[in-house]
């Protein structure tokens, strides 16, 4: 469900949970265990990239509908604990978009260091309240972060998937290439990482991110414990098993 | 001074206040009265609007200048409440900026969840430093998290009154329309608010408010009584008398 | 090595360190003083300019490598005190950006309340990490609240030198001017803060830069020890050595 292609010193980690790289606990705990690994391994930098078309379609949501209450809490824990990961990489990690990455796809994308999305008719954006889910602080956080607090609160309170052009306008992503070009836009992003003297490249990254970093020092227990439970508020339930018959009947087994 | 309208769930709170709905004390009291029994009344959004060509003209200038010391500590204890209301409303209000909005003008809307302005050679900005009045802080708090800090210190400090082109590159506002369809564009924009889950919805905006609700939780007594003592100082005095002798000449009876 | 022209209530501070205005510690100090004497002289505005298509080199980088621990130590001490005089001053203060402005160049720009460019093929922007040099907090500080912290990581990190067109549009300055009238702009730019209430411009003007100010509120002995201790890092050596000798070579006695 995640592929690891090495390209010398830059390591490609490639969503492939067909058909649209939902998120599952498995990939979520798969992903963070890569990126740990890769600087322990001497990776130096790190593409994070989907499928042709498909970036991420976030949580896998017919799946997690099954989930029992401790399976979703220990969900929670793993992605607050990716997020917590991303921002503390030793090493740069840049978003190849390479399709649709609403949600948990847009999650991903903002807490890497620079994002380029595939141009096309892709919808990319924190749609999380148009399915009914309160968006969990810490993603708001990492959103405002990237887009300033007008445009955070625009998009996150109306729930809004905007396309790549609007996407580069506000903020949410750095560079629009050709579909088959955006691989290796984020690899010649990452070299050009590579290529700057390591340790200034590495301290001014760290005084960079060190506010994205920060949210982290904070006990988290009782925010994840909150989103944990907002997933079966009577709203949440009703929103999402209605977006689940909607997708089970368009995609026929999309969490398979 | 104030007409209610409804619109099914949306209020739309009309200021009407000839000539330039101007505040006094009386319309700051009645707006936030009536932003606050609003959602009492069941109503679940608002739109602030104002008179055609004129959305508000701020503080009224001339009816203020005979106000005493107690009147004064008054109307600004008021304000800061008004202020506090539309931060902390726990439904959204739109603001339908239908025509001139400067000064007080601005600081209503940018304290709304979101703002239209009508197509035209209106003026919008905060020229409190241009009328001698030095900007409360908590209206620049307000602006800065607009704009950012850059643009909000040269607008403010500038005390510049811009246009809606403008406004709208610079984040003050969010949409330009024609001036006969800018209160149903806030209308639209409050049903698309509707529209979605609701405690989803309730629970995200009010994440992403938290900054400017966070204002209000220390002790804003010292930043009233410097706000308070700044209007009886010899020059903001002199400044303010030469703007309302001007006005006086223009509108033959603007504060009536 | 600096310049005091005065217009009226305006003092120009012109840098006058040829050929490229690099920084020394005599020209740190000098800027300094006179930045803290213009007030006391009675100047309302100082203009900050240097000379014909050269604004600032930044450090001196070759003079530099010759300095001592103490010696280094004693700059960046200086250099601090500058940025907090800048901070502090209580007069506006002008960049009139007449050419090159690299490193310490678009450092001492940032620091200014407004910013205005000679449109040409001049580069600006925080090259520090691409010589060697991790970007001193204080100065990425200075930098994320003009252009917000996804562009100030980005070209931090990057290193990145960007045109003044690029430069205006992610606000790291504010104006482009022909070459002849840079000058000019950010006098007249003065002249309009000096039209304004007095009283009420200053006041509005501190809390406007009062982040930007408490910066310095902070005990900054550790930070400016961990930056004088990076100099003398073997990565930070080997590459302003490079550096030295590329400049050495191509302007045969840069910093004679």
């Amino acid at each position: 469900m995640l592929l690891t292609v090495n390209h010398g010193p830059i390591r490609e980690l490639r969503l492939n949970r067909p058909p649209a790289n939902a998120l599952s606990f498995e990939l979520i705990h798969a992903l963070r265990e890569e990126i740990e690994k890769a600087p322990k391994d001497s990776a130096r930098a790190i593409v994070l990239s989907g499928s042709p078309g498909r970036f991420s379609g976030g949580l896998d949501v017919p799946l997690l509908l099954g989930y029992d209450h401790a399976a979703m809490s220990q969900l929670w824990r793993e992605f607050y604990a990716l997020l917590k990961t991303m921002s503390c990489s030793s090493i740069p990690i840049a978003a190849a978009i390479t399709g649709h990455a609403p949600a948990g796809g847009t999650v991903l994308a903002s807490f890497c260091d620079w994002r380029v999305v595939a141009d096309g008719t892709f919808i990319i954006g924190l749609n999380e309240v148009q399915v009914g889910l309160p968006l969990p602080p810490v993603i708001f956080a990492g959103l405002r972060r990237l887009l300033g607090p007008r445009d955070a609160e625009r998009l996150a309170v109306g729930g809004l998937l905007i396309s790549p052009a609007e996407a580069l306008r506000v903020g949410l992503i750095d560079e629009i290439a050709p579909p088959d070009q955006v691989i290796d836009r984020a690899m010649q992003w990452c070299q050009s990482m590579l290529a700057l003297p390591h340790d200034a490249m590495t301290i001014t990254r760290a005084e960079a991110r060190a506010d994205l970093k920060s949210y982290f020092d904070q006990n988290l227990d009782p925010e994840i414990e909150k989103v944990t439970a907002s997933w079966w508020a009577p709203e949440t339930q009703a929103t999402l098993h209605a977006v689940a018959a909607k997708l089970g009947k368009k995609t026929a087994g999309l969490s398979s």
